[in-house]
């Protein structure tokens, strides 16, 4: 490797192995009325059909199916507003092991109820006075448990990676990779397996323009840290990006693209109508911008993440 | 062939490689929180996800592709209050040849504008006074046009047919497939396929309470025509069943299962959130009947067609 932060490829290999009992491999899909208004062939990965409803199992499993047993009987602990938080819950049921999830008490209200159906523990605080991590670290410190964190640790780095590495083998040709980044954990651990099987391949990243912390990042060339950020994409509220996430990024993606809330959500009923496919806000980012068109001129094919489904009804009525 | 009232099978297989150019091989998904509720395993075979939104394209366009090149420059006609009229439109585009649809005024406005869309002459007329019939025989006088029926013709129901022989290429053992019924063009030819590869499954039909045409039919033991039916499900509201479909389902479908407008409306939106998938109320009758638990007892999988997704986003709001 000639990077000390490099996320080595091979990492995500074994992840695609290592996560087959618990993540689906979810299909790919294109429809010709959307490439219309993309302006080019986009090859939409569901992940929203993921189990849990989202990629976070891939990332979650990895890390939970690497550890040794006497860790997993002393239980496990994830913070995390939702998605993160069932890949959690559910993996912890599957191995056996106990989860304690700590949760902004704001967090949807649908993602709570599946993460307590799982069989985790919630234990909420709130987001505006509380830090979470005294909490985790208490949790931590009293069970001897193991923290999942959801995006800032090789083995879910490598695990979300898995995502690009099944659409590159259903659809190898690809002018461009385009990810929703939060944390950061999708994106680099998917721009890496794609850069390492097609080195010119074009990696985007999309966030949304009200939580813009790694696009502010990559025009300072350093992580720059947000308040907290207010977007219907409630998967995207990350105020910073990873410290492992950042470094993979900034070597090689090209772009970080900016959509608006109204992009957002009219992106969500254009999936829901055009291709029948239930996306949320969060996991229509990427989405959003190649249906904007904000990827560069000359693009002619995009493989984009649609990186989870797990909204509320009443919620989607709104849009 | 044992009854000269049959289609043969073979014309299912045939249809299979006829209309590829033009109908997707569509996934088949099943989910563990869906199999918990309906109690035994389902396997959705998702029409949704079909091009032009519903398992239509497969009868249209393996009769469209049947016919003579002569036919097809003197255009083609199609009544249908929607899916079926984007189907004979999608087709009639791809072969170069002209479609007129005649649409009640009142069908839904989003199957209206796609159909339109695809190209297609539309003519309206008002089902609670006028009969669509002379207004289709004026058209195929005046012009020499071939009409596309909308499910009575054995290269109609052979096409969509299609959808059972891939949901049991990729599933093969299931105790039970269910398919909604409107004329029983879909069931009619999703049984015979089903039956002929599998002489042991067992085939269900699925109709709203309030268009229950062929459950009176099957009642009766011959075809009985309904008043104009008021149901959500919009793509079933077929007064009667086919002379060449009813016998069909009367040799080979062991029951007609009922469900209610509100079965229908929670298993739309249960299909939504649980599956991530839009699925139009006449699509998702087969799936109520199943998630409401009308099978009999002792069936532990079944294959389920969700047949269409058309549905505006504002009528979706309103469930």
């Amino acid at each position: 490797m000639d990077h000390a932060t490099d996320l080595p490829p091979g990492m995500v290999r074994e992840a695609s192995e290592r996560i087959r009992p618990l993540a689906r491999r979810t299909p790919a899909f294109s429809s010709t009325s959307v490439n219309h208004v993309a302006g080019l062939d986009a090859h939409f990965k569901c992940e929203n059909l993921q189990r849990g409803g989202a990629f976070k199992i891939r990332g979650a499993s990895n890390l939970i199916l690497s550890l040794p047993r006497e860790d997993l009987r002393r239980g496990l602990v994830a913070f995390s507003s939702g998605n993160h938080a069932q890949a959690v819950a559910i993996v912890a049921k599957h191995v056996g092991s106990k989860a304690t999830i700590v949760m902004p008490i704001d967090a949807p209200r649908n993602k709570v109820e599946a993460t307590r159906n799982h069989g985790a523990e919630i234990v909420t605080y709130d987001r505006f006075r509380e830090s979470r991590e005294p909490i985790a670290q208490q949790i931590l410190k009293d069970t001897g448990a193991t923290l999942v964190p959801p995006f800032d640790h090789a083995l879910v780095m490598a695990g979300q990676g898995t995502a690009a590495l099944e659409l590159l083998e259903s659809v190898p040709q690809l002018d461009a990779l385009v990810v929703p980044v939060g944390g950061g954990g999708l994106l680099a651990g998917c721009a890496t397996i794609a850069k390492a099987l097609h080195p010119d391949i074009r990696i985007f990243g999309a966030e949304p323009e009200r939580a813009n912390d790694t696009y502010l990042s990559f025009q300072a060339g350093s992580r720059v840290e947000i308040p907290l950020p207010d977007t219907i994409a409630d998967g995207l509220r990350s105020q910073q990006p990873g410290k492992l996430t950042f470094p993979i990024m900034q070597r090689l993606v090209e772009q970080i693209l900016l959509v608006t809330e109204d992009e957002i959500r009219e992106t969500v009923k254009f999936l829901l109508m055009r291709m029948k496919l239930l996306v949320e806000a969060s996991g229509a980012v990427a989405a959003a911008a190649v249906i904007h068109r904000k990827l560069p001129q000359g693009i002619r094919s995009a493989g984009v993440i649609l990186s989870g489904g797990n909204v509320d009804f009443e919620e989607l009525a709104k849009y």
